[in-house]
């Protein structure tokens, strides 16, 4: 039997879609704890296969052309799969984002409108390295509904294979097809261009690889590229809290997207902020760079323009003092990529302004731009960061992986009873009531 | 002073829409009631620019390169600049879709969520022939907080022209340059190129046109290509309702992309429905086209395998005889365009199975197709409709012209105290209030 192409098995994907998109939600959960269950009794299988790509990698790291950061990102151990089972079983306890009746409205006597989330349906998921991203992305597909084609890199490709085949073999009740796996790199284009069957696309890694996803489909694409965020300490900061949360948001893990890249402090507050904070940034290992009127309060290497555009990822921060609240709004928006962006101020009129005047999808008054994120907001399982502003925007929950769908109920009515001279008016009733299959459903 | 470029237009108007966004809702109103006024000042000017396009394309007409009909969508007059007027001025009537809180949590004491309507930025339409085009999709800028890049068709060059400069100069009270008028046709390809300052596409014009743009860009895009909708007869149907709604659905507007392109009906009602159904439709005046079980009963030319994928936007139908409603709910998937169907039964529980099997963005039990329209849906003010999935789906309001941003207002939290093992909890407690500006805005 020769392996389908990858255009067959988005088709299938698409087929697998239509009937997913009605499986019930106890279904989808029992689905998820069967996956569950077969990762950790197909714990040696999987092993083994992660060895593999564990060896081929070391001896790239060998060769200089790989990182051990890479490689320990890769190596998967019986805790792990352990704690990605956990995973799988966290996701199947949210609640079912599929068939929520979001609005409902009376156009007229027995005609209701009904708004219902129902599953994007196939999602195209492009990921590298850690074996864990896949089955993430399985176990949301499944709680949302949606079909899966999952492209993972190919220095964990062994590790994939058999991960992929533990799942769709846990999870053969659901509707076969539903998830599909392709390997080769060259396939990504093919992905990429097929805008009529990918409803979807996820990507994740670095910045440059999540930019050229965006840049070459017509796919909407989930997802962000950099968080280059900003604190701004306003002239009327209470300079205590602003020191925690600016420190917070730095050293607590440097290495996320809502970690705090640019610190902003107002010219006033500055000779009084600035000598503290250095000290407690030295003391936690973070090195800065100020630009000049930074470096006339505390001594730091000089920051170049490119340090404000620049997500680090590290213990590493641009320190700027600007002029007003106005300049350092326009400074955020300039520089900035709209992802997560604080203001300590004691003055709520000030707050409001720098809150109302930042693009980014989170603005956030006293508090850490660490807080950006799907787990803390509350919105449950996180589905990723957006820093697009359409359709899902910064943290996003499975909400951002469904759609909806109208149903109208009537009784035969026709259009032109609605309109033209005698014409009867529509009600536009809002109702309460969740559509049930049948008329007059609220009743 | 030389015209700026495409480039400096789109800068400019991001540059207004971060103003813009906070513009207050009655400074909105109030300038798109300046528009309108300013549209029935400006009639002479607005009606000699329109001459100069209706007679150039009266040439083109003679020349034999162009329609009447097209003629007649260009042609302004007194009674049409006064309908496009009260059009601006019903959009201001709409509710704000600004600053709403659309949700709102309690992370922890002192440290609340809220979700609020925010305008998208910067939106580019481009649309061909008709002018009032122009002024509808400036006046729901206005309306949404939007900055708005303009690109009409080259017939209606002149009158664009004048409508865009009384509109500017009657909203001049809104920040300067949020609305930008690009004119030469290689600015398109331009246009669709700056994902990075673009938010939002809006095509109006034909299929070819709305396909070329979806699938020449990576910016979203709002919009849809063809209306290929379905009526499906169930078995189970009233006949006489299933008869008035079918022909509604077809003869009451046919140019539009909600009427019925395709007829379905189910073997078992074939025989009783399609005599008397294709005598009404014939007095109609609807040329039908049938399959071979429906040529066996009635009298009608063959339908070809191309008859089931199109839009005829005329008084010409498609008739299918399906074996079963899974059929017929596999033919609409197949052959439609996700954009309205619905099935005539009295019968609750079929009419559900085709409502979740079928995968387009409105689908309807016992009623036209026809009414899948902002309007009639209650939706307000209609921004388009849109057979994509993501952001936006079927009948858009002004809703798909905005999108959210999170605040969170603290007292100074950092993410240390949440994480760890001495971890604080979340709260995520739900509340109903709305954001002001100020901390514990709900108490």
């Amino acid at each position: 039997m020769t392996e389908p192409t990858t255009t067959e098995k988005v088709a299938a994907a698409n087929e697998a879609a239509l009937t997913l998109a009605n499986e019930s939600g106890e279904a989808r959960d029992v689905a998820l704890h069967a996956v569950a269950d077969a990762l950790m009794a197909n714990e040696e299988r999987i092993l083994a296969a992660n060895e593999t790509d564990v060896a081929a990698a070391k001896e790239l790291l060998a060769a200089g052309d790989y990182t051990q950061a890479l490689v320990d990102r890769l190596k998967l151990s019986p805790g792990k799969i352990a704690s990605i089972a956990e995973m799988v079983r966290s996701v199947a306890e949210q609640d079912d984002p599929l068939g929520r009746t979001l609005s409902a409205r009376r156009l007229d006597d027995d005609l209701e409108l009904y708004e219902l989330s129902v599953p994007l349906g196939v999602i195209g998921a492009v990921f590298e390295s850690r074996p864990d991203a896949l089955v993430q992305i399985a176990a949301l597909s499944i709680k949302s509904g949606n079909a899966v084609i999952l492209k993972g890199g190919s220095e964990a490709s062994h590790s994939n294979r058999v991960l992929y085949e533990v799942i769709r073999e846990a999870a053969s009740e659901l509707s076969d097809g539903w998830a599909q796996l392709i390997e080769a790199r060259e396939d990504v284009d093919r992905l990429l261009s097929m805008d009529d069957s990918i409803d979807l696309l996820m990507p994740r890694g670095s910045s440059a690889f999540v930019r050229y996803i965006q840049t070459n489909t017509s796919i909407p694409v989930l997802g962000h590229t950099e968080g280059v965020c900003h604190v701004y300490v306003d002239e009327a900061a209470d300079l205590g809290t602003a020191e925690a949360v600016a420190l917070d948001a730095k050293v607590q893990y440097p290495a996320v997207c809502n970690a705090v890249e640019t610190l902003l402090i107002h010219e006033a507050a500055a000779e009084a902020f600035l000598p503290s904070m250095a000290a407690r940034y030295r003391d936690a290992g973070v090195e800065l760079r100020g630009d000049e009127r930074t470096r006339a309060i505390v001594e730091v290497d000089a920051a170049t323009d490119a340090d404000w555009t620049t997500e680090y990822g590290d213990l590493v921060l641009a320190v700027k003092v600007v002029d007003s609240l106005d300049d350092a709004v326009a400074h955020v928006n300039e520089n900035g990529s709209k992802h997560t962006d604080s203001i300590l101020t004691e003055n709520a009129d000030r707050a409001a302004r720098f809150m109302r005047g930042v693009d980014s999808a989170s603005v956030f008054h006293n508090a850490s731009t660490r807080f950006a994120d799907g787990y803390r907001f509350g919105l449950g399982a996180e589905v990723g960061i957006s820093t697009g502003k359409t359709h899902a925007r910064g943290p996003v929950g499975l909400e951002g992986l469904t759609t909806y769908k109208y149903y109208l109920e009537g009784d035969g009515q026709t259009v032109g009873t609605y309109a033209g001279e005698d014409a009867t008016p529509f009600t536009h009733e809002e109702l309460d009531g969740e559509w049930r299959p049948g008329h007059r459903s609220t009743e």
